[in-house]
């Protein structure tokens, strides 16, 4: 027996207003927690509590230690890493999907759950301005998205056999090599381990002044590979790179990919989001000839992790990849009915197409293109901020996006490691203020500091203030 | 911006009241929807909309298309696949996960969410009467925490060297083997596709009259591998096997792998939540020994999908299988901050951690297993039923837990052909009824009837009626 619906009632009204407040209330939070490693731990019992807790009792913890903890994503001042938003409309349809509970493993197991999936990532695939003979579908994360790519890219050719006899102790396979740029996320390198490509087989490709992949290297980096023996098997090119949000050349890697048939996978997990506004589309030319793309609701598109989006022109090839059906899952229903556990490793499948429906229809195609462009506007005032005060201070990298790359370099420093350190001294101070969160990455040798622009509530008070505090900190 | 924390509140609101009439009155729905493949899709808008559209609109969408097109998983009657709950404590858990969107990637991205997987997984171990030594994690799904643990046991001898340079192409690997029972699931499949140690390296090792791996055909088929050059690397044994339950001699198992070196993953999913009970601890007999074990809580611990746990006695050789740290990842905290995102391939992970605390708490541990204990009587019962009609009714394989395979042979028929199509049509008739819905399988050649107890609101009564429903059936 389950607790009761009027229990359930009595809580979730008291949530609801304790939700409301804190959205509306979140910007008063410290952005970082104040906590040490271990003590959120060292509050909580060591063992299981025996007898049932009251409801009550559990909630007041909410408050006691788990607020207390929290790093506070929704916090205007979240500038660090990728910045998202848990909107309005996605958090009410994370509470509807978390109390129907359906598993779309199968059309038959959640039909609305499958045809919403359908549904809603061809509504992308129209927002981004792509055009047709694309195949979408929902996943947790972009790792595992590139590692559907890229494991779909690996059976492509069936001939070797990958699937039914595998990689290991077959001498007539071809070592497989997959390129990206030398600023592409670690997930292309994760995948690699994870599907027993290996790391080194992962090449690296130098990238230009802007960080985006040289396609001359690259082309350079495919025949020097088929020189020695290697098999070139796919490229992924990125819109969006984590450091500083570069865009490598998608039309020319195409060119390429198509040349010396290889799959093409495009990561754009954060910068896929900007297709939504037409005229940053230019940015992403090339795209239609690519074989799987990643975007990342859950990043910059306002939906409550998790909601990536897998976009494939293969999904023949990708089914091929990973269906396996147990006699226990065989259906009837026939071609009509898509089962997309075929699609993928993952079998149990949250109704995560439900949230990400209510923000597209929410904020409308528009709204959507329009709060990502004023995320770019605040960016490039950012950017000019940073340049205008000159005293050392530089912008370090080009601004596609809403993410600025900066750093402070005191007078007649050159010392890399001091001016590192100076950098890493700055971001620890501002952090500590509480009011905003950023963080670091390194351009080749430099280390620099990232403003990401990404939450809904990030306004360009917020940034004025996180530029106050970053001047101030520099002294 | 987003919409206002004034419009959430509303909205919630409305939400709670919407969810608990839900939860009062699931059973009067049909558990399956009488809607056929694309119906859902022809309702929708085939364009995302330009313009805003109000949570009013949307949310009437949720009656209008949404809710006759769900497959009612929180049905009593629903009694097909494993059935699960999405109790009271999990979903409010889930309300509170989705507004305050951590991300737990690092634990200085949200330290609550890390220390408290850290501590709910701790208590599922001593729930689970396990003992010390063990390290948790959750993942999405039973299919992710299989493949993470068999990516270890390939990663398990660094001389390898899979991790760094892969598997293809190199005469030097031998060609590596993972065992497991004929009754095993497909997930086991489906990791060694894509870790690319291809299907037929995954040995199917017969079992006995209780749907058991035979311990003597494993170590022969291990012998007989060794001979033939392979080179052994794991066992998955299955606590609970998605067809029939059974629960595989994991102590003898254990000794066989202690013996030949091997890893072994013990598949619980479903059959772990029985743990929780003291007196069925048995029936997991040599579980200590195991490397690794996958429980999943949104199978049978009221937990709403998705949450699997992940354990393993060896996490450093988890943690070198998927460790890779960019530079804008680096923290400074040192070793008492565990960074979750080091021990699997999917960086971004959700507060999962939260609902799951929440159920073990508003449970309690003597309220989980009084829970369990209940299904697994309602099962025995059902079985009773079954026996006790005789008429062509059997029951057709042993219940350690809470599901009946069963089925009816009309008097006379031999032909399996014609009794599979019987049986397929009594299994339709009743899912028609919409009252219950049950599901099928293959148990060697025949094909046998499945009702699987999981729900919290499945009670006698409903188990009842689909007796009476199954029996008018056959008729």
């Amino acid at each position: 027996m389950d607790l009761s619906s009027e229990e359930y009632a009595r809580h979730a009204h008291r949530l609801a207003d304790w939700i409301a407040a804190y959205l509306r209330d979140v910007g008063d939070y410290d952005v970082l927690p104040s906590v040490h490693p271990g003590a959120i731990r060292a509050q909580l019992p060591k063992s299981p509590p025996a007898a049932a807790e009251s409801l009550d009792d559990i909630i007041a913890d909410i408050d006691r230690i788990v607020m207390p903890g929290a790093t506070h994503w929704n916090h205007p001042g979240f500038l660090a890493y990728f910045a998202n938003t848990a909107s309005v409309p996605g958090i009410l349809g994370e509470m509807i999907t978390a109390a129907l509970n359906l598993n779309g493993m199968l059309w038959r197991t959640s039909p609305v759950a499958t045809e919403l999936e359908q549904v809603v990532t061809d509504w992308l695939r129209q927002l981004f301005g792509m055009g047709e003979g694309w195949f979408g579908m929902i996943t947790d994360t972009a790792s595992v998205s590139t590692m559907y790519a890229l494991a779909a890219a690996r059976e492509r050719d069936p001939a070797l056999g990958i699937r039914q006899r595998g990689m290991a102790g077959r001498g007539d396979l071809p070592r497989l090599r997959v390129y990206c740029s030398e600023h592409a996320h670690s997930s292309v390198d994760k995948a690699a381990m994870t599907l027993g490509l290996g790391l080194e087989n992962v090449v690296h490709v130098a990238s230009d002044d802007a960080f985006r992949l040289r396609p001359e290297m690259l082309t350079r980096a495919i025949h020097a590979d088929r020189a020695q023996g290697f098999r070139p098997m796919a490229v992924v090119a990125t819109a969006g790179t984590t450091s500083m949000t570069s865009v490598d050349p998608i039309e020319e890697i195409a060119a390429i990919c198509q040349r010396e048939s290889l799959w093409l996978h495009v990561d754009a997990a954060y910068g896929g989001s900007a297709l939504a506004v037409p005229e940053m589309r230019p940015l992403f030319s090339g795209l239609g000839r690519a074989d799987s793309l990643v975007v990342n609701p859950h990043k910059w598109l306002f939906t409550p992790m998790d909601c990536s989006v897998l976009f494939t022109r293969q999904p023949k090839v990708l089914r091929r990849a990973f269906s396996l059906v147990p006699e226990y899952l065989t259906t009837t229903e026939g071609d009509d009915a898509l089962n997309y556990m075929d699609y993928g490793l993952q079998l149990g499948r949250r109704f995560r197409a439900l949230k990400l429906w209510m923000v597209v229809r929410a904020f409308g195609a528009d709204g959507i293109a329009e709060r990502i462009r004023a995320h770019c506007a605040l960016a490039q005032r950012f950017a000019e901020l940073v340049r205008a005060e000159g005293e050392g201070w530089s912008v370090c990298a080009p601004v596609p996006f809403s993410t600025v790359c900066f750093r402070h370099v005191p007078a007649g420093e050159t010392d890399e490691d001091e001016i590192a350190s100076h950098n890493a001294t700055i971001m620890a101070r501002v952090n500590e203020s509480g009011e905003v969160f950023i963080s670091h990455t390194k351009l080749g040798e430099q280390y620099v500091l990232r403003v990401a622009i990404g939450n809904l509530r990030t306004t360009s008070a917020t940034l004025d203030r996180a530029w106050e505090l970053l001047r101030q900190a520099a002294h």
